[in-house]
């Protein structure tokens, strides 16, 4: 039977974990960041969702610019440490070596698997949060975590949060092909 | 050494597979959905990317409703097909049994652990999809799918697509604990 869940104001999927990466009055910050979604293909676009009184959202409102850094399960720590402090209250530039492409304002982190960096293009103001969407400017990686020309899950082992449980997860098996999959079924749907 | 990732435009970390229910032209229709984000917390918003060719967007933009269904791994077969064929050519009706919330355009999936109606409040135009922001309206469960009050996602085994390799994941192990897993760090910090 189904039931009205009541906490949707805390509703949570698995979202893969990530690290916002800033530049706030000129200072490197970073935050844990999990709302963040594709939402264009051509141009490549990227949008992240941050609260108002986040530090980090006063650094992408004085730049345009941020980083989206996906770490590994080897640093869930540290991850998780960048989420539970503020950078208004402690520095945190000095947690990540850091490198950068074409923009100033979007530090990536060298120990991250997948790091990207993006221009602001237009913020959608809601009522606690912004939603940043940006153009992607490139992503980085390594070629250790490429397997035929493809960025690989199993190296870059990425992992994801779900919230309220407020669980770390690991990404799983594979269970099966997208767009190939439900072939067998279209085939019987068109055989009716 | 740190390498440009060519394939920017496909671009894609783990997403929670979802499927996306409307009405379009009065009928029932579903499509495989990946890209969504909650957007904000108090309301609870949800933001959904949907291409402007597909059949599901015209839906959208007639109704103002949608819905956002969870399934699980033992659906991966379903959900590849409703992303397989588009509505535009193919009836998808009568795939799946649905049942109905306060909405009326936002037909839910009798068979996904969790399904979400929502109502837009704000379309994002963007070059080639529309982000369309939603309020969340109710989020329907089973009590078979709920532990200590939260959703679990043992029991409700939801899977993960990453592109352009195309594969579904399943959902691996516990790996920490959020807002907890850095506190070791955290208090470290502190002692500097």
């Amino acid at each position: 039977m189904k039931i009205r869940f009541e906490q949707k104001t805390l509703f949570c999927l698995p979202w893969t974990q990530t690290i916002l990466g800033t530049h706030l009055n000129g200072k490197v910050n970073f935050m844990a960041l999990d709302w963040l979604t594709r939402v264009n293909v051509n141009p490549a676009m990227l949008g992240i969702c941050v609260n108002k009184n986040h530090a980090s959202h006063e650094a992408i409102v004085q730049t345009g610019e941020y980083s989206v850094n996906v770490p590994s399960v080897a640093m869930v720590e540290t991850t998780d440490f960048v989420g539970l402090v503020s950078g208004k209250r402690v520095d945190k530039s000095d947690l990540f070596r850091v490198f950068y492409g074409e923009l100033t304002a979007a530090p990536m982190i060298v120990d991250c698997p997948i790091t990207i960096e993006c221009k602001v293009s237009q913020p959608v103001d809601l009522p606690t949060h912004t939603f940043f969407i940006a153009e992607i400017v490139n992503i980085y990686t390594e070629e250790r975590f490429v397997t035929d020309r493809h960025l690989d899950m199993k190296k870059i082992d990425p992992f994801l949060l779900t919230m309220p449980d407020n669980t770390y997860w690991s990404l799983g098996e594979r269970i099966g092909k997208a767009w190939n999959a439900g072939k067998k079924l279209m085939q019987q749907q068109q055989e009716k």
